[in-house]
């Protein structure tokens, strides 16, 4: 393949992140002056692969949603993502320095600041939701996915793990499963959700694709530089936390990505062809280099 | 009167209290030894007025919403009122030790904790709303209380105001009205918007009792002490930050905020006599010892 010729994945991730960056330009207040408003635009713009909102179109493709309905819940996710990356740089939590190559938010701004931009952005999730009409069920649905049974609780966990480390491949995966992959199981459904269709094929590739992702970053975060990735990396050894290349070593956990990718693509048969976007997802949430 | 018998309000503000305890008793998570529940559950639990539900509970009532429906969106609006004094304690906040006569939630858990806690009470106010089927412009006008436009912008207003202090009236008033003003405004028209009914009455009442309750609050941090409200007193002033006693003088503020209970109690005027309750809550608000 020529080096300028892109696999459909990979246009279509480029059309999401063009996308959502359109959408939260468009949705994110910008007063003159305003530094919450200001905040809260260095937190969520400008960055970030937006691989979340280009699970959410592209779930709502494969189930005949308008790109209209499903942008807001593109956008609403995104920012829950980009609130949880802002506390957990806080330095009472991961005390992160650096985020994609820039200061992070508290470092930009102060930590009131970044506190309140993170809050700011959680609520605003709900806002553009409510806004855009959507019903209560998935509305219900990114709360569950965001709170203390997914997201939070699982950053809750992975703090815990600082002191009381993980004794088991299983409790490092209830903490991954809540930390990353509720997000990642959110935006793979919202599609059918919306259509009112069948989730459990989407629902099956997205668990498969949320491990297999936090799998690739543990080996990133071994095998990488700060410049690499714009962030400190083997900060989980330096804390003592265990990783899943601890429990399956390195040889084992780049095996066992690639398991959880296949098993990921194979979820996806009911959809035929029309899912091949979504094969190459998977294919390349364990082949990143960033 | 003798000392036994109390008031229509007392009697309705405690009744809110007990039920909004036993609804958040049975909302919040609870499982055993988990750290990010028990959090939660310290935040939000066996303390308070309970003000806001008590709001909301009576505004349903004036309006013909039953208590069923109503009590979710009480519960909902607690979290996030708890929620913010969560994080408003923190270090790199308002800095408090103390709430309520305990510690606060980062001095009895941690900071992390705290912060997780916080987010997590504000993500299930959601999921409560929606659980509970509440339409998405009843859930859409809770994040805009809460949100950048809302209590967080007015709490950004507060934090700069330790540095860029208030120089006029109105941008103590900006603060007040979106840090407590906002919360209280969708407590008081939760009733008539669930109804469907017009909710210009209760705005009217709810801005004029949320601007009395800021000065009362301020009149409270100069003349009590620590063993009255259970908290630090007196914090504006060591900060320098002005308050509507500095711009009104003590006796200013406290005509201020009877006038204002006045103008509360006349926009209640189309309820006749079944807004009693809320007559006399609006003067609990100017008179209450902490």
């Amino acid at each position: 393949m020529a080096a300028t010729e892109k696999t459909e994945f990979e246009i279509a991730l480029n059309q999401a992140a063009l996308a959502a960056e359109a959408a939260l330009d468009r949705l994110l207040p910008n007063q003159n002056e305003n530094r919450l408003h200001a905040a809260m635009r260095y937190a969520a713009l400008g960055q970030g692969k937006r691989l979340r909102p280009f699970f959410v179109l592209e779930s709502a493709k494969l189930s005949g949603v308008s790109l209209e309905r499903a942008m807001p819940v593109a956008a609403a996710l995104e920012c829950i993502h980009c609130y949880s990356l802002v506390h957990d740089d806080l330095p009472a939590m991961d005390n992160d320095d650096l985020r994609r190559g820039l200061p992070t938010t508290h470092k930009k701004f102060d930590e009131a600041t970044a506190i309140l931009a993170g809050d700011a952005l959680l609520t605003i999730a709900f806002e553009i939701l409510a806004d855009a009409g959507q019903p209560p069920a998935l509305i219900g649905a990114l709360a569950k996915a965001a709170g203390q049974a997914g997201m939070v609780g699982g950053q809750m966990l992975d703090i815990e793990a600082e002191t009381k480390n993980f004794s088991s491949l299983e409790e490092i995966s209830a903490m991954q499963s809540g930390k990353t992959g509720a997000l990642f199981e959110f935006a793979c459904i919202a599609g059918p959700m919306m259509a009112g269709q069948d989730m459990t094929a989407l629902k099956t590739y997205a668990k498969n694709i949320g491990i297999a992702f936090q799998i690739a970053d543990d080996i990133l975060d071994v095998e990488s530089t700060v410049a690499d990735l714009g962030k400190a990396t083997q900060k989980d050894k330096a804390k003592g936390k265990a990783t899943f290349v601890d429990f399956l070593g390195l040889d084992g956990a780049k095996k066992h990505a690639k398991l959880l990718a296949e098993a990921a693509k194979a979820a996806l048969e009911p959809h035929g062809e029309s899912a091949i976007v979504l094969r190459q997802a998977a294919d390349f949430i364990i082949s990143r280099r960033k």
